[in-house]
């Protein structure tokens, strides 16, 4: 997926609706020509999933299938595809945005003259929906589906959303609660250096309490948790069209190590939407296993559970951390202290020490792992 | 814990630092005078827990406890109390906020010459911050302690925070990020009629993009599954001070009602904060089970589970549901449905269908259930 494609028209005009067009043509020029209607698709899942080295994002392979409707084995996936594509055409018809769950609910009926529903459980439309992303090569967020919003913003920005022009720096203790879809966002001003993206809420109401994007010239993001895709891609557009640099802040453990992984790489499950969503340009700032000797944060050591101990594995043997040295003496440490630590566990050392002393120290020292 | 008192002056002035203060000299006081120091506050727990049908809110009875440092069974938690009690009076000193995880953190110290931690678990801290509450009559946000932040507001209202005037009608689709602490926001425009909190976030984005809040003036809020205690305080300031009307909308389901249960009686582990929390005019908007009969949602029952099932016997009897007709009359439909729906439902019936006709129904009927 390109990202020019990305970042096109809203609506009626997008070219996310020409491609859903383009499919319903394609499957009546079959029906005319009295052949079987199909619809060609690249594979998803791990079979397919690649790691491209020169992009340094993980992507899809070439292997392809196709879907026709006249087989008892594809009908249903097939029927669910066209009924999703055509909810989506509505959706982009009229301008109006649904989540998941709503698209799950607007498929959902029974096929006149007989028992069998279109979808019965939202992970059928939910796979339509992927299956769209890759025939029309545009995001799910360009078919007008949402995800789930979370998150908060604040720093010197000014965009302008939905007819309103909004201020990331004057909006007192709260920030601007980040949209699921911030694909018709327009930056208007952007004086920020550099983003500092967070995976604790609780982070950035401490960031945000002692000013320090204002001290610091720079963005503070949040989600609570996995990043959400409407976060991802704010992060990618300003990456992108901003060239800002960005640092994310999580636990020193192998979850916060992987929202990280993510946010850099892409996942597995989003393989196809690489472009769409990875952000090489990434870097961590921390908590590493350095920052617990450099900064005395032994005493609060948490002991890995298994669990733990089982994704670090996982993750020392990704392609892209495998052959990765600074990553690789990091999985090494916290196996050899066999704990982890919380970003919190800063607060030990008083109250604002994450904000007047941790960070501006790493970033001021370009200490990040890349 | 009265409502002028947790609208106190903020930091240094404080009335809930003078509260700290005063714990702290009355213990001087008992150790100048040779006497055993000691802590004085009511008994937390089910034991101590009262329904007071006067209010219509959850509340504490009038059980007390002491608690001694020269006691073998209270020492630790005295001097938890003690410790935490010392953070938040820094908190308010330096007029700076912390997270309950932060806190933790801050109190975690070895005792000199010992091995023992003045804190191990969050659980300690966390307790020790509800005996603040108690002793002092303020709540946790007076203390300058937060929980997570979550959730989205908008709609015709200006507020003052933070030395910023934030307009809730001008954010674009992404709306105000509700802080975890608003007891410091000052209301300077309520034009809004009244307020709709809702328990998904989807949902609002739904309401948002329709406008919704500026065709019925009013105010959509949302965070996302148990509702926060910075939106239940927001919810509540707005009721208490701005007289608005509040209509919950949730699930058809134990867990969506119990979300109501919650924000209109207060909650079992917080019903010593009842005054502080517990917003007795709330109303439920729906989704009721009249509504999916009068809306015909019913090919979109979801069985009820056996959990769904325990946890509506249990709402059933509790005391503040026992003796109102209307919620038993609709904890029997559910039981006979045997079966719950969602909001999004409504989505098979067209995407505005909720924000253009569901809701304005409701609400100009004035079909609640209170």
């Amino acid at each position: 997926m390109s990202a020019e494609k990305t970042a096109a028209k809203k609506g009626k005009d997008s070219g996310a609706r020409r491609e859903l067009v383009a499919l319903g043509e394609s499957v009546i020029k079959d029906i005319q020509k009295g052949q079987n209607p199909k619809i060609e698709l690249s594979v998803r899942g791990l079979s397919n999933v690649v790691y491209d080295k020169e992009s340094k994002t993980l992507g899809l392979g070439d292997k392809t299938a196709q879907r026709f409707f006249f087989n008892v084995a594809h009908a249903k996936k097939f029927l669910q595809t066209i009924e999703i594509a055509a909810i989506c055409k509505t959706l982009l018809d009229v301008d109006k945005h649904a989540s998941l769950r709503d698209v799950f609910y607007m498929a959902k009926r029974t096929i006149p003259n007989t028992k069998t529903n279109v979808v019965d459980e939202q992970t059928e439309s939910d796979k339509a929906i992927e299956d769209l992303e890759l025939i029309t090569d545009f995001s799910r967020e360009n078919l007008n589906v949402n995800a789930n919003k979370m998150g908060s913003v604040a720093g010197k920005v000014v965009i302008e959303d939905a007819g309103d022009t909004i201020d990331w720096s004057k909006l007192g203790s709260g920030g601007w609660s980040v949209p699921s879809n911030v694909e018709n966002i327009k930056f208007k001003k952007v004086e920020a250096k550099y983003v500092i993206y967070m995976e604790k809420a609780a982070v950035w109401e401490r960031l945000h309490e002692d000013k320090f994007w204002a001290k610091q010239n720079c963005i503070i993001m949040s989600s609570q948790g996995q990043t959400t895709r409407g976060i991802r891609r704010l992060l990618q557009r300003l990456s992108k069209e901003h060239k800002l640099p960005i640092y994310v802040l999580a636990d020193n453990d192998p979850w916060g190590w992987y929202i990280y992984s993510v946010l850099k790489f892409g996942s597995i499950s989003l393989a196809h939407m690489a472009d769409a969503m990875a952000i090489p340009e990434v870097k961590f700032v921390g908590i590493t296993c350095d920052d617990v000797l450099n900064y005395d944060l032994k005493r609060h050591f948490i002991k890995l559970t298994e669990q733990d101990v089982r994704r670090l594995k996982q993750m020392q043997k990704y392609e892209w951390f495998e052959k990765h040295k600074g990553w690789q003496r990091q999985f090494k440490m916290m196996k050899d202290f066999g704990a982890k630590v919380e970003i919190q566990a800063l607060s030990s050392k008083g109250i604002s020490f994450i904000s007047e002393k941790y960070l501006p120290e790493k970033i001021k020292r370009q200490e990040f792992l890349d």
